[in-house]
């Protein structure tokens, strides 16, 4: 058995890094969207022509990120969606949305102070993790059937 | 044709209700969450039996408010999605990438502000409004090729 | 909102009886199983013709059977699975399965010495009652808002 | 051809290592749930902390398996559901109905003792096999066009 | 619990209509291919203009009668496959096999000389019948629970 | 047997009328896009806001109408898509692609003159017409196996 | 490109080695039933025991021979059926319309006599061709542009 | 990440080979329909035999070349479909209708000239570019998070 894993929200932190470096050596295969912040914001406009209109120029960028959001999501097994400490953070709320539409195993990754807020996310979720070693604890179960320590 | 619409999101002013009021006489029914905050918070564990931690409280509710957010999606032709001016809004945003997934139309109705954080979700969506006037213009438009004025 | 609603597993006790008088004035729509044992047993022989062999009696029953089973939980919005005090109940855990498969909402009814037995199937319903009076509560909530008390 | 098979059930008798290595030589991958009892009991809390409440202790736990259950059953070609002679097995009851609603071919593999409580389970199967070795036969049968003897 | 049956096959004999009068007073309502045969030969042409070649009048003829057949198997819960003593019979199969990866209840209606040359429809099916009246006594059994006698 | 019928392409001719007036009596259900072109054009400005760039006045009136086509195709059973003399159409041949897909009846009404261009739409089509008079015969045989004359 | 091929039907002739022969050095692999006919019958009794009645001997023969038929369809692209000059060859029409409902490219290849009695067989396929050949300049021309001759 | 990427629309310029020189270098397989406009118009009746009717003539090549296109947007990730200068490119928009009904990320290349005519196909395209360099770009961005320049 091999795994894809999407790995969704948050891009401030090295959360992702975390997780890649934890499982080393196991069978998985990482996707996520760009994190580069300004590439991520700016590609529309950069590709396909400059706009006046703010929202235009979000708005193409956020269209060109789309394809590779939805095929990161739709090929993946598990959709890790990890929710940090400040910001809106409603694409990943969406994308935990559109994962859990699709029947994917989502894992939410998230501190304890959004519990309240995050209830229906997590209700769609088969585990709620505080750290990113959670999850790759939780990788390594579902492959290979060890538990940590 | 008739029209099948979901009112997601924000519970704590009255814009489900301009929409209703405002899309009288045309072939819309209307289906939409729980909006009494106390009973969907908690609803789980009235029906279900107590809970001491905070978590499964919140988890048994909003396991039981998805028998409703389920079926009132999945049933739906439009799902508008309101976001408001304070809290995460998370559900929201949820509910938005649940119902992109699964095809459905998606109008999005939020304040200027917010445009630039939800540009993942606008670009999901067939429509961004600001006000609740504009969701009504657009079922009327839709169902009947009558534009405002 | 109207739900159909589908009542798998046990038939010994009058747990639908209770449901349905229960929802008496929701708008809901019950089906169930043929619950008279021996007609569920002998469909396949009775109309199609006898069988030496006890296992294709009883193989003609469940497949005409099936046909009422498939109705039943492809129509329905919500699927309650009740497994009872005896018995071995697969059928109700199959019901379960196949209807989690198909996106339904499930909802388990079962006495708390099964839980441990059960949690995988608990794992995949939206709520675990113990008592039929709760499935009717969560149908009023469902449809209404309403809680009991 | 090549077939994924998945290998649900009964984790107390070497019935899947006969069947594995019966299978040696043919284009044949195998999946399965983590069969270590104590791991698969406890890997919820193990990995997401622990919990008070035995029934949350097992929810945590049959969460985390269904996500490897989950993959190996949509994988699969073949789901062959094996029912021993003790325990509830509700569990493989459930991974059955959850195949058949999947279109998988299903192969139940029970002694015949249990065959008049396991009618509607075996009504969604291909084949009711009694032995592990004719599993084997049927893998092979299917593959190569060679039956036993 | 209404059912929705598509009943396909022969033309020449009867049984639509011992089955039609039989079912009265059960909620069923069938549906059917055209049954005038020259009507169903010729409707292409007849409509849509004449062809030289006897293989497009056929194909215009058979594309037309398709937009029925898809219609009726689509919206169907039930499909009964009449074969009858003569005529090769590959479009009561082939819809068989239309409506058996649909997965909609499949009922063959066969004589018994047939049963080698059928066995893979009829493994494809919930019920084969050897009488028309036994197909009546399915459906009333599957919406009532009553057996004949 | 009752049918949905959407009716898809070009606004400029009175093509629609002719085909609903001559279904009168059979139990059709017609849809349609918005055909007032001013409307059809200026309905995402007129509701939304305007816009200084054509592109995006063309685009949320695009959106806002794709509400109303997505319903109507999703619904239909049958989907007619004109192609009259002039205009490039391209939304026209879209949404038999877009029907195509979905696995709906595609009937295309096209004049002779465009045959070999549109050899493909012609090609995922089950009847191709060139007069409204015979998407009517089409439906009457259909609905009740009537031919013309 | 690659494409993966089924051979359904007839099973007396060499057709399908024609076209295995005649695609070589194309990205094409083939799949097909069991063609040895003895096994093909018995394979269910041999394995899994024997049965007094024809038809349950047949019955478990054809259900075991659909794990390996179901896997073949669904995983192919292209299904060609083949249609001879004799027998009742209803496997191979279902499996024609098994194919066409999941979406699959049919290619019937049927000899000329047959066409009336085919003609709702063929309605679904994109090709009918009456040699081996033909088959196999088909599945050069998708692969690589290459008309023969 | 790899992609595949499916390049539909005119033949008559060499954008595809602009792309996919563009695109060395990156994880993207490409696939496209034959391209030869004679082997395309003929390949019908050079294989499966001639038709006096240019109707027929046409249908037969248009369903065999539907065998290649089917088979490429199904597998798509990316449908990149061109409308050129001139002719009436009816295929092109059919080949964005049936992509966008898939949920595929389509990307519309076309020239300013055509934005209104296309505002339709425009709506559902996650990107509308001019220049085969900018489906280039695009593709990188998305595999690599580079943009240009």
């Amino acid at each position: 058995m091999a795994l894809k894993v999407y790995l969704s929200g948050e891009i401030h932190t090295d959360w992702r890094e975390q997780i890649i470096d934890g499982a080393q050596g196991l069978e998985v295969s990482f996707s996520a969207p760009v994190t580069d912040h300004d590439a991520s914001d700016d590609c529309g406009v950069a590709i396909l022509g400059p706009e006046e209109k703010k929202y235009w120029h979000d708005h193409k960028g956020a269209m060109v990120n789309a394809i590779r959001t939805r095929k990161g999501i739709s090929d993946a097994d598990v959709v890790v969606v990890r929710f940090g400490d400040k910001y809106k953070q409603w694409n990943a709320a969406f994308d935990a949305g559109y994962a859990a539409a699709l029947g994917k195993s989502v894992i939410v990754l998230s501190p304890p102070e959004h519990q309240h807020a995050l209830k229906e996310v997590h209700a769609a979720a088969l585990a709620v993790a505080e750290e990113p070693r959670q999850v790759v604890e939780i990788l390594r179960y579902v492959l290979t059937g060890t538990l940590p320590g």
